[in-house]
């Protein structure tokens, strides 16, 4: 062939092989998931029975980076508010807002968008479901924190004349239920079912919408429900309430990774990172047989300033973390009041504590549980070699993981904006 | 078209489209460069009097991410020299094994196989042209201390009875004129032109192979030479000299970005990212015009645990750091036993000092320019809300940025090996 040949033939490969739009697509953000939790989280999984280190489901779905600031009049680090306004409506905002531009301004989201389009629309995260990032793809409010007012425009406001969402997921109670309005006996009569009981997700029997609280506020630790993956039980009931001939758009949030950054603790990080790792690979199956289904996977900023080593140690060693019985949250907790601190905490962790660290929890001389957690933290993040430098959130790219029919679109360098552009597209926005 | 022929077509495609192999190849190694410095760097050279934060020549390039972990009996955070050798073999190793496996066995670099089928070969750094990195790809040795023994093995070692390394470029002078033999001479006499001084770099006339040392050991901070980009410079000396018919192969590495992590120096690290920046954008507009030249950059791995927004504040400000006239351990010697302090530093800093930071500076009873040196990063880091949480390295992921044909071979989550490995493929080896 001559180069303009090859030139006509590349072009028209280009045009085949580009992917039909998606029917379904599923967003998926890891909340505060740096790149340095993903790396650790591979460590994490280790098997140790082999001279490898095996890959995890995000290694096989990596395609692209992105930077994750606010609108820079706010400066170059963001919050979940503004990151998840960002990845909703392709607009940059400030700290704090809930899809709201920088003028206070309500801004359609690709969740609205996809609802418009007759497509049926659902949230499922480990926080509560009027938290910052479920929030930004649905309400808009010029502050994360109205809660209760966040989850009164859930109920409120309409498209088309329905709700804006079909199936809500998470924790919630405390607002949702309040003295001055019950949102869920609204719900309930206006054709909801309402569940408040993870156990009762798989005997749905109906497509119903949905109402699922499991919490007054955040659902418990995944460390602390160890035979429950619960985002992955989430996930697995919106979408089987979701699916239906025109389509569905799903937002998922593996919201307390960042939780885990904010406390510094290594522990919980790796749980929650576990959990939504689970979800990540029962979506990657789905996809497999559904491949009409596009999920776009991302964070909206990192937290904690981990590192996979710390303190002049050429090493990271995941294997304390690997056998807690409990968060370090809820061994905290128990640790008040028992005669035996050592006997208990080294039950929990699944070590032996050294001379050392018994020292460290014999000496406390406190009834403040936080005091424990810390105690244990500082423990694990020793015996891990983790290193932290906040207690806030960090500016560093994050990464975009895809898979299904428009996943290439997402791969290089883009700004968190430019994910919610493509998903706009990928949904027929012209 | 059917299903099959689609599939058939599509498979054509696959064919049609995958690129030639490049003639040249050159591989650019930021050391120490995770994604928070690429981040930040983006930050750094934010331009202000937009409401945009502007893409850098990293943006453009980036295709994916590898891990950097060495041969897991040697845990999960790597050193250079192991990172070296397996972004130059494929080869996972020990801590400190220059171009030797496990077992301490020589491995073939990519650069020797290079050399073997023809092309022209060479290495141009900031760092000594025997430490870890070009090491790694030019020479075999139990351990990276041994630079003694790694600068006679450049004169010592032939591949096919020619020299190994075409041109060098770096420092060195320290291990290649010493009192027991004059690595210099003896490859003068052997008909390399050697120069000393970067100005002789553009006044090259011959193709002779080239010797070009620039210091005792690295090269001064990029910040103390504020208006001579020295790995631009040394790059295009190298290229210059390399081309010819059968092609060649380039190790660049910008060297120090790895020393400021170490000395947790963001001023530093911001200098040494900038030349490399500079180099990559030359690099980038010379395989726009030479498009049988492949580059590929990553890192060998993180330094320093540095994070983007530190101690609970939500921002970073990389303003203060872009007006340095010297290095802070440049200005660390300026303010030994100097009368005024406080005036001498706001003039090399570029900005007026708080009294709190005047009094940092004024307190110090020493005549230790380390301690000054000290002081000075601890103005800079709390200014520009910098975290570290070692003087060591890291295990995050880095990325892989990638221009030319060949340059999709490397997108998605790869191994550092597997960068060796798809290298050695663009080389022709079976």
């Amino acid at each position: 062939m001559n180069k303009s040949a090859i030139l006509l033939f590349a072009g028209l490969c280009t045009s085949v092989l580009a992917s039909p739009a998606p029917k379904n697509i599923i967003m998926v953000v890891g909340d505060g998931m740096g790149p340095e939790y993903t790396t650790a989280y591979r460590m994490y999984r280790d098997d140790k029975s082999t001279a490898e280190l095996e890959w995890t489901i995000f290694d096989h779905l990596l395609v692209g980076m992105a930077s994750t600031h606010p609108d820079i009049s706010n400066g170059y680090v963001t919050d979940s508010a503004a990151g998840a306004t960002a990845l909703s409506t392709g607009v940059k905002t400030y700290n704090g807002a809930i899809g709201v531009d920088i003028n206070k301004q309500p801004v359609q989201t690709v969740l609205e968008f996809a609802k418009l389009q007759g497509r049926k629309t659902g949230v499922a995260v480990t926080s509560q479901i009027n938290h910052a990032t479920p929030a930004g793809f649905s309400a808009h409010n010029v502050s994360r924190q109205n809660y209760d007012a966040i989850a009164n425009s859930y109920f409120d406001e309409k498209i088309n004349g329905q709700f804006k969402l079909d199936v809500m997921l998470g924790g919630g109670w405390k607002y949702f239920i309040r003295q001055d309005r019950n949102l869920v006996e609204e719900f309930k009569q206006s054709g909801y079912t309402y569940v408040d009981d993870m156990s009762q997700l798989t005997q749905l029997t109906n497509k119903q919408p949905l109402l699922g609280l499991f919490a007054d506020v955040g659902l418990p630790w995944a460390l602390d429900l160890p035979n429950t993956p619960r985002l992955p039980a989430l996930v697995k009931a919106a979408v089987k309430q979701l699916e239906n001939d025109k389509g569905f758009f799903l937002l998922v949030e593996g919201s307390q990774i960042d939780w885990g950054g904010h406390s510094n603790d290594i522990a919980a990080a790796m749980g929650e990172m576990h959990d939504l790792g689970l979800t990540l690979e029962w979506l990657s199956q789905y996809v497999d047989n559904h491949p009409d289904t596009l999920f776009v996977v991302t964070a909206d900023h990192s937290t904690g300033g981990m590192t996979i080593g710390a303190r002049g140690e050429y090493n990271w060693d995941p294997e304390p973390l690997k056998h807690l019985k409990s968060s370090p949250d809820m061994l905290g907790k128990q640790l008040v009041d028992v005669s035996n601190r050592v006997d208990l905490a080294s039950e929990q962790l699944g070590f032996a504590l050294t001379k050392e660290e018994q020292q460290q929890l014999t000496v406390i001389d406190s009834h403040d549980p936080k005091v424990f957690t810390k105690a244990i933290k500082t423990i694990l993040d020793k015996r891990s070699i983790t290193g932290w430098t906040t207690g806030g959130h960090t500016g560093i790219d994050v990464q975009i993981f895809a898979k299904g029919p428009g996943s290439e679109l997402f791969s290089g360098h883009r700004d968190n904006t430019d994910i919610a552009k493509t998903v706009f597209k990928l949904l027929g926005k012209k």
